[in-house]
C-alpha cells in the first residue's frame, strides 16, 4: 500500500490564518469551527460528516445507528461533581442520546503517562463502569497506550459509541423547523465553572458542582411519550451560545433566545463575574437544548421536569421565519444583541 | 447522578507488581496484560471483554457487528512505508477484519499539542482519507482536542470502527479447534524495525520499510472462497509470539509452530541483532495468523498468495491436541523452545 500515500505535501496548504495549534483550537468556538472547515472538511467530506450533529446517523440492515467519539483531556482527573472516567461515558452517551438514540455499547482508548499512579486509574476505571451500569450501556472493546513521561498528563481518555434509533424521527439539524419552540434543560455553566473553580483554587460560600449527567433517560422519556423531537444538542465546549449559533447555520434559520429564561446560578454568575467570562459560552456536561413543534413544546416541558436531571427545564426561544442564520438574545429591557462564535479559548480543557 | 460515583477509593488497591504506569505496561507483553487483568477486569468485565479478541462482537437487530478501537502515539509521525494517519485507519479497519467484519464505518480522535504544524495536521489527514478511500471505509464522526504545549507529542490519534459481519462463521479464539492449521500471511518484523530503525538513525543497504497494510482484502479473499476461518489475528505489539501465546491461552490449546517456516527479511534480521531484538516479537502492521481446519489449509494459502499483501503466505504450525496452553517453537535441528510473552517492553510507542 505504500504508493498510495505521498509523503510529499501534493495537498494545498490549508488556509488559516495560524500556521500552527493554538490551544483556541480545542475551544469549541470560531478556531475550531475553522480548523473543520480547513483542514478535515477538504479531505474527509462525506453525507455524514456534513449532518454537522454530535454523532454518525447511518442504516445497517434495518437498524438506524448512531456512532460518535469523543476524546478527555480534561484538567484536572477529579473534580466537584465528576472526573474524566464518569465524563467519558456520560459525555459519548449525551452523544448519542442527542442523537435520538439508545446508548448500547461503548468503546474506550486510555493514553496513559509513563509514572501514572495505577491506583487513580483504578478508581478512574471504577468510576466509568458505574456511569456505564447508570445509564445500561457496556464498555466491550478497549486499548492501552503508555507514552514516556513529560509527553501526556497523567489520562487522556477517548470513548466512541453505538447506540439504535427506536423511533421514526430523523433528530438532526437539519429536521429544525419555523416556529419550533427551544427548550433549555436545566441552569447553565456549572461544568466548566466547577472545573476552573477548583483549577484556580477559587473558593465559593456554595462550593461548585458539575452538571455532569447522563442525557438518555429524560430524552427517553420525551420519546416514549410521542413527542415528535426535531433536533436535540448537548451544551458541552462553546456552551448555550455556541450551540445555538451551530444550529442557525446548519439549519439555515434564525434563532430568539430571551435572556431571562435562562437559568444561572448566582455562585456560577459571580465565578464568571470574577473571571470576566460569559457563562452563556461556558460548558456543560449535563444540559441540553431540545427542538420541538410549538404544538408539542408545553407538553416536552412538562414531561422533563419529572426528571430530577431536567427539572428547570423551560422554553427559552424559538426559530424565526427568517433564514438569516443569526442568534439574537433579547433581554428584560427588549434590547436585541447577536450571538456569535467566541474567537479564542475562554476555558482549555473543560472537556 | 453525583451520588453514583464516590471519590472515596472504595476499591480494593489493585494488586499489581507496580504502583505506577511503566512504559512497558503499553508494550502488548507482559505487563500490559497484567495491567489489563488486574484493573481493567476487574470493573469492565462482560461477555464481550471476555471474548479477548481485537474487536467486540454484537448483534443488533439481524446484523452480526464488530465494534473495535486503538488509539496511535507512534513516534515518529512519519516513517518509511506510512505515518500515523494512513496507521490508524488501516490498524482498525484490520482489527475489524480480524472479527471477520467488513468495514463500514470508522470515528477519529484528535489529541493536538499548541505548536503542532498545521500543515503536518493536514497531510496526515489526507494520508487517512487515502487510506479510507483505498478500503471503501468512510470516516464519519470526529473530535478535536488541544492540549498545552509540554503535554502531549504533537499528536495523538484514535480510531474506533464498526464492521458488519456477512459470513456464518463466529471467528474468534473460541473456534480454535484441535489440529487447526496456522497460516503465517508474510514476513514479519518491518514495521517495528523501520520505526526503530528511524528513531535510532540506522541506516541499512536497503533501507526497511513497514508493512502497514489493510488486510479486509486478502480476508475478503478467504470469506468469498468459503474458507471456514476460525480465527483471525493481526500482529501488532508483540509480534507474532505474543499473539500465539495469547491465542493459546484463551483457546484452551496448544501450538507447536517452525521457525524455519517464518520469513524474515535479513534487513530485518541485522537490525534485530543489532539491537539485540528477537524478531517474532516485533510488531507489524500489515500480517496476520489464520486458524484454519486441516481440510482448507492448503486451499487457503493458494487464495492468499493471490493477493499482493499476502502472497508469501505459509502453514507455520499447527494446533496440538495437549491443552497445556503452550506454544512451542521447533527449530531446524528439532530442538524445542517455548514462548512466552515478553515481561517489559521491547519498543515503546511503535503504534
Amino acid at each position: 500500500m505504500s504508493d498510495v500515500v505521498s509523503f510529499e505535501p501534493q495537498c494545498p496548504l490549508p488556509h488559516t490564518q495560524h500556521n500552527s495549534i493554538q490551544l483556541g483550537h480545542g475551544s469549541g468556538g470560531k478556531l475550531t469551527h475553522q480548523l473543520i472547515q480547513d483542514v478535515f472538511y477538504p479531505y474527509f467530506s462525506n453525507p455524514y460528516l456534513s449532518q454537522v450533529h454530535d454523532g454518525a446517523l447511518f442504516q445497517i440492515g434495518n437498524e438506524q445507528l448512531v456512532f460518535t467519539t469523543d476524546s478527555y483531556v480534561v484538567r484536572p482527573l477529579f473534580f466537584p461533581g465528576g472526573d474524566i472516567g464518569k465524563l467519558s461515558v456520560f459525555g459519548t452517551v449525551n452523544d448519542l442520546a442527542m442523537g435520538g438514540a439508545k446508548p448500547l455499547y461503548l468503546s474506550c482508548g486510555f493514553i496513559l503517562e509513563e509514572g501514572f499512579s495505577i491506583e487513580t486509574l483504578s478508581r478512574i476505571v471504577q468510576s466509568m463502569q458505574l456511569a456505564a451500569q447508570s445509564v445500561g450501556v457496556q464498555l466491550v472493546t478497549g486499548d492501552t497506550k503508555v507514552v514516556e513521561r513529560g509527553k501526556g498528563d497523567g489520562l487522556y481518555l477517548n470513548t466512541s459509541g453505538i447506540g439504535v434509533c427506536e423511533h421514526r424521527f430523523a433528530i438532526c439539524p437539519q429536521s429544525i423547523r419555523t416556529r419550533d419552540q427551544i427548550i433549555l434543560s436545566g441552569d447553565i455553566g456549572r461544568h466548566g465553572m466547577a472545573v476552573m473553580a477548583m483549577r484556580e483554587g477559587l473558593e465559593f460560600e456554595n462550593p461548585l458542582e458539575s452538571d455532569c449527567a447522563e442525557l438518555w433517560s429524560p430524552v427517553r422519556l420525551l420519546l416514549q411519550a410521542g413527542i415528535e423531537i426535531h433536533c436535540l444538542r448537548d451544551l458541552t465546549r462553546g456552551g448555550l451560545a455556541t450551540a445555538l449559533v451551530e444550529l442557525a447555520e446548519t439549519s439555515g434559520n434564525s434563532i430568539e433566545i430571551e435572556e431571562v429564561k435562562i437559568p444561572i446560578e448566582s455562585a456560577v454568575q459571580g465565578a464568571c463575574e470574577m473571571l470576566g467570562l460569559d457563562p452563556h459560552y461556558v460548558a456543560n456536561e449535563g444540559r441540553f437544548i431540545a427542538f420541538v413543534p410549538e404544538q408539542d413544546a408545553e407538553r416536552a416541558v412538562a414531561i422533563l421536569r419529572q426528571h430530577p436531571c431536567t427539572k428547570d427545564s423551560q422554553i427559552i426561544g424559538r426559530v424565526l421565519e427568517e433564514n438569516k442564520q443569526e442568534v439574537v438574545i433579547v433581554n428584560t429591557l427588549g434590547c436585541e444583541r447577536l450571538l456569535d462564535r467566541l474567537p479564542g479559548d475562554q476555558l482549555p480543557r473543560i472537556c
